[in-house]
């Protein structure tokens, strides 16, 4: 089942690893089948080179049972169902600790936009979740994961802010499709390096004016754009 | 028509990918024919490794609309053609975000010129632009970030000062040529790096002695040059 | 003698090439058998293409007299020797000059954990040792050094904690295979990195919460790990 | 004449670029022949991947005028020229604008040995010259250039200490033979990278004590040398 799927989600954990996002077995990405009601991903601990399309793993979104494949699905994937079932419209999502990002994570801030190029892709602030308590961590760690993320996009739009920094943790990216996650992980990476980079020549700098946020994430985004082909 | 400068754009686009200069597909080289009244530009968002000679696009320097191609010409074309209009003897520019230069836009600082790498190339600080306002954002956007552009060049001379950084967005650069537009654009990203691990040793550094500035400056550049083959 | 283990230590020192661990000649990687009371080590000063499994040196755990090979066995042997008699469990041992967690050992500083990824592999901080004595440094230098680890090692644990830094010098890595050695260490210079970059974002981060370090330490390690496959 | 020497100095060149030392056309490497009173150094502004033994300079080191080849030597000869004949015992000199050594030459701050790294190649601090004063500058510039190197160098030996940064421009290296002086070039770089990772991590990090210096820099160098092979 899911043949095509199981192929796209393969090839977006191997682009994970040539996009230089992976460190050891770190980093897994999915994407869902929203009609079946089932998650396809990465199998736990397996070396990306081991991987292929058979040995993806099918999951229920529902309950989390293993539908199909004979590998434990990622460690993670509660933290990816919860993510399914709470951020309406995402068809694909891809974890991480990629460097920069992961550092963002680590000092637990959230990082800001400082220009257009984060503006072309996050229209405002890449947020961060709250620390978790100790009973969160006690209990279904996985899945309160994903419920800290859902908390901190209860008044966001996961459509125009594309990923999140869990705190002490590492990054998520999603996207309407698994494909589409992939590219706003490596984007997101890219943006947390760059504001690193700011913040290594003057640690207070001024946010982008809001209007040049809007300009450059709408003339790419949303109804009035005109940036690429048609 | 423009078949020699469609085949040079090409290869001046693909060669900011090899240089490490693009971030997905942002980046644009362009190339002006300045008997013709034409500039020939990358088509906006389309993938680097798809780009060919015949898909590059002619613009009217004069009025902007296309005089040749199937395609959108990229979405910064006007501010192109404002530069070709108002920096006298340029004949490529470039456009990227690169790492380092975006980072010095990002926190809007004016790279200044601590050594003779620098003075090799830029007689002068890399300029910044001033932001720009609410309603040169909400206007004509394209060609108002060439306006910016202008007036910070009002008393500076382009040919000596072959780069700028526009204020939360990131470089151009140009040159006689679109040759020496991409080498001036890796040559504006190799020194905004260079200051940066500058300022990470010593966040004060002094500047280089006006004398030095000059002699390496006009050892490679101008009637008393002596630096490579005559 | 000891064929396996010469061709597993060769493909070790080949792999820190590889994992960019190494600078010039420094680095080498070591196994041991604790049965026959052999090292197997690299020798000294040799460039690393021209390693083979046959170049490698068997010395005596006990005595470390050459046992085996025509080359002089690595200067930091005595330093190799001391650590498999005095950390408990050990295998394998990697030293590099690795250039963020030589970094860290130069600022004399240990590395806290400020995130998941360094609890995936460390069950606490990174220790340092202390700055050793003129004493120490004139006498048996690199068996001291050995001292001072397994000394700062006197109360922690080798398996859950497997690297240190030597203060002014570098890292020392292990495990209970000379592979899972040079695992840790390309980890430890991971770590190291992502402590810099954090660092470089908020000079003072706060560290992961106790809970979520041993959460996430304890899902791979231990008798309740459900990381990876089983 | 000089061919072997033409053919090392031509390969010396190359492998600047290889370890990523060389920007554009910054760098040159040269030997001398002392017997012969003969200097062997790169052309001006060639590219490198241009570069063949039958193109290198020969000129004297007397007078620095050219003895053989067709194209102008390096417009840093007088430099060479001064150091070779300054400096006892050097028998190559590497010259290059490589990334973290010409940033700490623009803080104009000397590179302070933190580490066992450092102590393996540079007996003490990699010093720094003064700044130039306008006449040095405006006469027999890039001449003045080595003799600022060779004032620092008074109480200095050239054989213990192989490099130094020039205050505001770059680093040049040295050694017994051009080979030596393109591996202490690369060692140099190292060694300001590593600086400047742990300036990041403390930006008042203590020095290596003076024991420990020492004896990293004896095991490998002098009389009583125990490092590598005989």
């Amino acid at each position: 089942m899911l043949e095509e799927l199981k192929q796209r989600v393969c090839e977006a954990n191997r682009k994970l690893v040539e996009e230089g996002l992976v460190v050891q077995t770190f980093g897994n990405a999915s994407g869902v089948d929203r009609d079946g009601g089932h998650v396809v991903i990465k199998p736990s601990g397996v070396a990306y080179d081991e991987l292929t399309a058979g040995r993806m793993v099918v999951v229920s979104l529902e309950d989390g049972g293993v539908v199909e494949g004979e590998l434990r699905p990622s460690s993670d994937t509660p933290t990816h169902r919860v993510l399914y079932r709470r951020l309406e419209g995402i068809g694909g999502i891809v974890h991480t600790h990629s460097l920069y990002a992961t550092a963002w994570a680590q000092a637990r801030r959230e990082i800001p936009p400082f220009g257009t190029t984060h503006a072309d892709y996050f229209y405002g602030t890449v947020p961060c979740t709250r620390v978790m308590t100790d009973e969160e961590i006690a209990g279904d760690y996985e899945a309160n994961t994903g419920k800290v993320i859902a908390e901190r996009f209860a008044d966001l739009d996961p459509s125009s802010l594309p990923g999140v920094l869990v705190a002490n943790h590492g990054p998520f990216a999603w996207g309407p499709s698994v494909e589409e996650a992939v590219r706003n992980a490596v984007v997101l990476e890219h943006l947390a390096r760059l504001a690193s980079a700011t913040v290594g020549i003057d640690p207070y700098p001024r946010l982008v004016p809001l209007k040049l946020l809007e300009k450059h994430y709408l003339r790419k985004h949303g109804d009035g754009a005109y940036y690429g082909q048609k």
